[in-house]
């Protein structure tokens, strides 16, 4: 836990009797916090309005939203001073993050923004700069988005506020989030169901999500569902999430005086942040593993959409209706009558009671914010890499699982991974995270839980159920994996550590959620005051090829190639074949940074094929040659290459090497084996790219390459295709071509099997095709007693479920039983 | 609406008064699905137990799902009764689709199965077969799938029961949809939020949904949420979504009579229906306009998890908890034990009551089913594609817009579309809806609100800011883009007809429904049975390359990348650059069957390029040579290809052929443009792609092509990368670069420019380099000039906005204003 000085969390202040100078106050912040909004908005010059407003002043493309903005800096106005009264820590989660104008004006007012942009100075030109910077060209983005000090979170894309904000609060037990939800974003699913977390969050030791669902009852075109349900039924959807909701409502024709206003909301925050203190108190003295679930307050704040803008615009309705939603006087420029009403709404603000002389905003209306990391927009929660700390990782090594040779083992590659993960989660108590939706058993994560459990702050029923169920736990189980990415999102951002594990297939759940954190990732590697962050590591290990339960469905690989679209700075794509390798992989991930990296490695009893040495050997090559499973001629160049990258595929290119070594041990045949699959990609296009002469040493430019990959195997092409020897790589992967139930049987379907590969060298090497037509013939033979059998029997055919790599790697042994020649059955 | 022969909907009936003859018969029915779904996850042999368990009679590999589908069987027992009682039309929706055994059985049962499957026949050796197909290799899948009758949903993904079961509601007003929702499956965003779905059913026009929540309890590993929080927390949220919950429970350890407990629930599922029946009666009194939204009843099911399995597997609780989720007997061949407990377990349904001797279930148990079509499993809502009706389309070519030159006029495309559907939707009244997160008019089709309006049933506030918002329209919105696509899939599935336009990058969100759709249409097209159903057409208006107000985040071209990995005869992906050929386009999607159809079109105003009659024709090619904008010489080989794909890359390479044909008038310039992206496939990959001939012949197999690609322009490569010409292929396309606010900047920041494509020609056409060097300067120049215009003046410079294509095509006429050369002053 990091304290930020002079914080003393949980302060219970009672309702503050405020008098109507700090109300006041309360009032000059927010309009100048507005006058700023929608300045920047419309405003290319004359930023303090001490002459007319000209057609000039005004920019030529207006760009942002204004119908967010003032509830907005309305709520950050009064946390600010809640805050100061309670030296309460404070993240500050905007969901409405297109009301971007909003926070970047509240992070000028409190200082942070001119700390961190030195050229927008605290006077009238630093004024200019702030106004035309917005959404201008070379400038800042319209939205909330990491340029703004204070975020963690865009919300250009809507759903993720409660699980960011959920995500920020675990392992942070002195740290409030105050989330705002538009009532747009409430219409998502992954918002819809994020109100949930409440049942995964543990009051002693975690910190408090405090919602506030900004109800401005429009949309883009469209009133909001929640604005137009009875309040009655509304408050019975939050007490049903779980939450005591409070009440805070300005109706659109409100002629009440703004101080009045701001007296109800800032005695409404009091109770609030009261009941929150007295929940925290309560919890303090009771242990954590013994804490139950409160019922936490939220607040429901209905205010008008574009609240303090204008209220008719051309004869419509504006404020309070969905036409305030983006620029609402779209033409300012375009007739006097536009720059009059613009004019007048800057003017209501009344700029001249906001600015000094020199056009700092005065020293009293600043003064409101709390002092240093205090400040919303400077809390260090906001800049995760401020926090971070290294995580204590217990040598992996140690943890190996024990290879005699090549395939003279057998794991689960993941459940080894668990037993290191074990000693992970013990050194690490409180910046560590697993996050899964309802599948770290499945994944074969198990071992853990006999370090940790599962947080689980809903009812329990007893051990004969609730199995690893307690009330603080490293594991977090929900079946949303919206939620999973959304809470890892929030910790990582806030300086932790984690890892989400998910079906393979159904990780594209989030494949937007994915989009969005990279982008994050890329745009802060350029914002130097932005440390780098942990980076988010996936582990898909019910994968494609081993879904006997589940059939076509749970069938897509296509994660990688949605991951491989984004910045190469970022990804990172690992498909380690065996267990060690998972090992080497992993610590490598845990110990990265600014990354996205996905490992795909299956949970299924598999061949365990390089003992620790070789497995980081080959893990900090990222592919390599296996000398052992090839037969090649040292000096001489191979015939042909049979390259693998996945668990699966790897089994199948060293059976094919096997029945090659045996059938035709003339032939040289060398085995690559790919890890890290951005090493295929040139040397321009991913910092892990293999240089040319790289690739050519490896793959050879002018020799067949048979490549099985584990997904989709056009994605090799597209890795590759700038390379020589492309035009001679053939690769197989999956094809989407339906379901089977058995493992042999399902990469027959995809003709990822190794008689096909077999097929394949036979058909691509020249002149072996005529001379091999029999070995051609007794692997399609093979094939199809394959199928047969397994269509007989319900299990694969023994001599290919039993296999094993043969003990000696001498090239042309007898080893394994020949097959039996049949084609003669076939004639 | 169809009507299905003998069904009178809405009836109420009064909580009947059954007899114990009836209840036996529920119960019978009931064991028997049970005994028919135990069976099919452990027999190979033996099927009736007519002779004592042997290792030998169970499967060698056991997978399927035990734990959902003794609920699953019980409520489709009763819905049988009430059915028959009130000839209901019915749609019956698994959520918890890992339940496929239970709705085989009960298609079984009903005769549905052996109708359609004639192989398993209603006798022991039906029943035989019955069995070992189940997730077997060459058999059924183990989930509710495509291949079983009566669904609509597969239920291997999560989330989308209630989505599916309102789109199949929608214009079906004698429809009953009942929509089991597991309590696992409730935990997800996309579920979470479909509850609100009530707020956009009309109750006179729409058929009725009635959830029915599965509380087991448990999901894999873990207690589900909604089981373990208070039941009035419980009731509060589902009065807060709008519903009248009523409870059914059985605990774990209940031992009342089973005919007691099927009198509670046969009870309480006629008071629901006697609800929904007033409901619709109150509603059949008033107009569809004027009719309120009601509070509907749905069902709390509180059964235990695995109900009527071995209470204990090894000394474990297992029926009750998570462990009965799967096989609960997962070892059932290993041990004399765990044969006896199987084999009790299914002789404690009586098997020796449920068939005769032949074999069959006897009659008086079947009989419990409705007959014919009101059979749930023989309903032809299920078989959407049965009930299918085409559209009346009107003649797309009366609102063409008018183009009486290349580039002589300008419109916003899709607003252009917008009339002709609005006309579609004049002419189809009840079988066509447009499906939008809230964005119909933000993505410019807001002339279809002359004809129709957005169906909106939670509260009106009036006229001044509920613009369009009706009681009953075609235009459906929701903030969130799960519910648009599950309304959509379950609209279509259903046999109607729709579109869903979302911004581009978002339609990320639902790119594992995507997948799910795909697979469930690719595996229709194996199933006679199964008729063909309109396809799904997205429209992506707000697309990467014109996201002035949004920026980074609204930024992502990959959803056609997500797309095409999914099996070629399923999708489609147009790229219409300008608005005739976007009518062209939609009319043919409209028209089409059993595909997934991706336009992408942008919203901002731009030329036209193509009259009518060439748009039609340049469609139906999918591609062709623009020849007036190249600068060829007849029975000449071009010197350079350059090809477009995408709106804003075809302006870029107009603008570029442009100055080509003024700075280099003797180089001979081919101008291509493709509307069908996968006519880049080879012939083999996809029905629509080109043959290699054809191919070289548009692109040749040896000048250089430079292609400017709306999206990834890797996508190109994968596409091309067996082409004779792909290795002088070079793609232009978005590259992730960030974000810029005006539309020439942002080309500029991915090269995707005039200027750029201008220097890419000079590189690459072999000798001008060294020649146009002076060129290639200017060029440079070009792009910087404008630059510094766009950060100075906040627009784009003029030379660019107001570039138009000129009005002669005779190539080497002055036309456009020259560009300065400004090279010197760079010197």
């Amino acid at each position: 836990m990091t304290t930020i000085p002079g914080s003393t969390p949980w302060t219970a202040t009672g309702v503050a009797r405020l008098g109507d100078g700090e109300l006041a106050r309360v009032d000059a912040w927010w309009r100048a916090a507005n006058y700023l909004s929608v300045g920047q908005i419309y405003l290319l010059g004359n930023p303090l309005l001490r002459e007319p407003l000209r057609r000039e002043h005004v920019k030529p493309r207006l760009l942002g939203h204004w119908g967010t903005t003032p509830g907005l800096t309305f709520l950050y106005a009064h946390l600010n001073r809640a805050i100061r009264a309670r030296s309460q820590p404070t993240l500050y989660v905007t969901g409405p993050g297109h009301g971007g104008p909003g926070l970047v004006a509240s992070a000028y007012l409190d200082g942070t923004y001119s700390e961190i942009y030195s050229d927008i100075t605290r006077d009238a030109e630093g004024v200019r700069r702030l106004f035309r910077q917005f959404s201008f060209p070379g400038g800042v983005p319209s939205h909330v988005a990491p340029e703004t000090p204070g975020s963690i979170h865009e919300g250009g894309e809507l759903g993720y506020a409660l699980s960011h904000a959920y995500g920020a609060a675990f392992d942070n037990p002195g740290l409030l989030v105050a989330a705002v939800v538009g009532d747009g974003e409430a219409e998502t699913g992954p918002l819809a169901t994020s109100w949930h977390s409440n049942k995964l969050l543990n009051p002693h030791q975690d910190g408090v999500v405090l919602p506030i669902l900004h109800l401005n009852g429009y949309k883009i075109a469209n009133p909001a569902i929640l604005a137009r349900i009875p309040q009655a039924e509304l408050g019975a959807l939050l007490a049903g999430y779980g939450h005591k909701p409070y009440f805070f409502e300005v109706p659109d024709d409100s002629d009440e005086p703004p101080l009045v206003t701001h007296r109800r909301f800032a005695g409404l925050l009091d109770e609030v942040l009261d009941d929150i203190a007295e929940i925290k108190a309560r919890a303090a003295r009771t242990p954590s593993a013994a804490v139950d679930r409160p019922v936490w307050p939220m607040i429901v704040f209905r205010t008008p959409k574009g609240w303090t803008g204008p209220a008719v615009v051309d004869g419509k309705k504006t404020t309070g209706s969905w036409r305030a939603h983006q620029v609402p006087l779209a033409s300012a420029r375009d007739t006097p009558e536009h720059l009059r009403v613009l004019e007048e709404w800057l003017r209501s603000y009344r700029p001249q009671e906001l600015f000094d002389d020199d056009g700092a905003v005065r020293a009293e209306i600043t003064g409101l914010a709390p002092a240093g990391d205090l400040r919303m927009s400077a809390t260090p929660y906001a800049n995760g890499g401020l926090l971070l700390r290294d995580l204590r990782l217990p040598d992996f090594r140690e943890f190996a699982a024990d290879v005699p040779a090549p395939g003279g083992s057998t794991s689960e590659a993941p459940r080894v991974l668990g037993q290191w993960l074990t000693d992970v989660i013990r050194q690490n108590p409180g910046n560590f995270r697993i996050f899964g939706p309802d599948e770290t058993a499945s994944n074969r994560l198990q071992a853990v839980y006999d370090a940790t459990g599962k947080q689980w702050n809903a009812e329990l029923y007893g051990p004969d159920v609730d199995e690893h169920l307690v009330r603080t736990g490293r594991v977090m189980e929900m079946l949303s994996e919206h939620q999973c990415q959304g809470w890892l999102e929030g910790y990582l951002l806030t300086g932790r550590h984690g890892l989400f594990t998910s079906y393979e297939a159904f990780v594209h759940i989030i494949d937007s959620m994915f989009n969005q954190h990279a982008k994050w990732l890329k745009v802060t590697n350029d914002i130097p005051w932005r440390r780098p962050i942990a980076s988010l590591n996936y582990l898909l290990s019910s994968h494609v090829w081993r879904q006997d339960h589940n059939g076509f469905s749970h069938q897509d690989p296509g994660f990688i190639d949605h991951v491989v679209n984004k910045k190469a700075e970022i990804v990172r794509v690992y498909l380690p074949p065996d267990a060690n390798t998972l090992l080497s992989t992993y610590d490598h991930c845990l110990r990265s940074r600014q990354y996205v990296n996905v490992v795909v490695a299956g949970k299924q009893p598999a061949p365990n094929w390089l003992a620790m040495p070789e497995a980081i050997e080959h893990c900090t090559r990222g592919l390599g040659i296996w000398e052992w499973a090839g037969t090649e001629v040292p000096g001489e160049k191979p015939d042909v290459v049979l390259a693998a990258a996945g668990d699966v595929p790897t089994l199948e290119v060293l059976a094919a090497a096997d029945i090659l070594r045996r059938e035709l041990p003339d032939l040289k045949v060398r085995v690559i084996n790919v890890v890290d699959l951005m090493r295929l990609q040139d040397a321009g296009e991913h910092p892990h790219g293999l240089t040319d002469p790289e690739f050519d040493g490896l793959f050879t430019a002018d020799r067949p390459i048979i490549f099985a990959y584990h997904g989709y195997p056009w994605l090799i092409h597209r890795l590759t295709y700038r390379r020589a020897g492309h035009p001679n790589l053939h690769a197989r992967g999956y094809k989407e071509e339906g379901t089977t139930t058995t493992p042999f049987d399902m990469v027959m379907l995809n003709d990822l099997d190794r008689y096909h590969l077999v097929i394949d060298v036979v058909d691509r090497v020249p002149g072996l095709g005529p001379a091999q037509a029999g070995l051609r013939q007794r692997m399609q033979d093979a094939r199809l007693r394959a199928r047969a059998w397994t269509r007989e029997h319900g299990e694969d055919i023994p001599e290919v479920r039993d296999w094993v790599w043969p003990a000696s790697d001498s090239p042309g042994r007898p080893a394994a039983p020949t097959l039996p020649d049949t084609s003669a059955d076939n004639e």
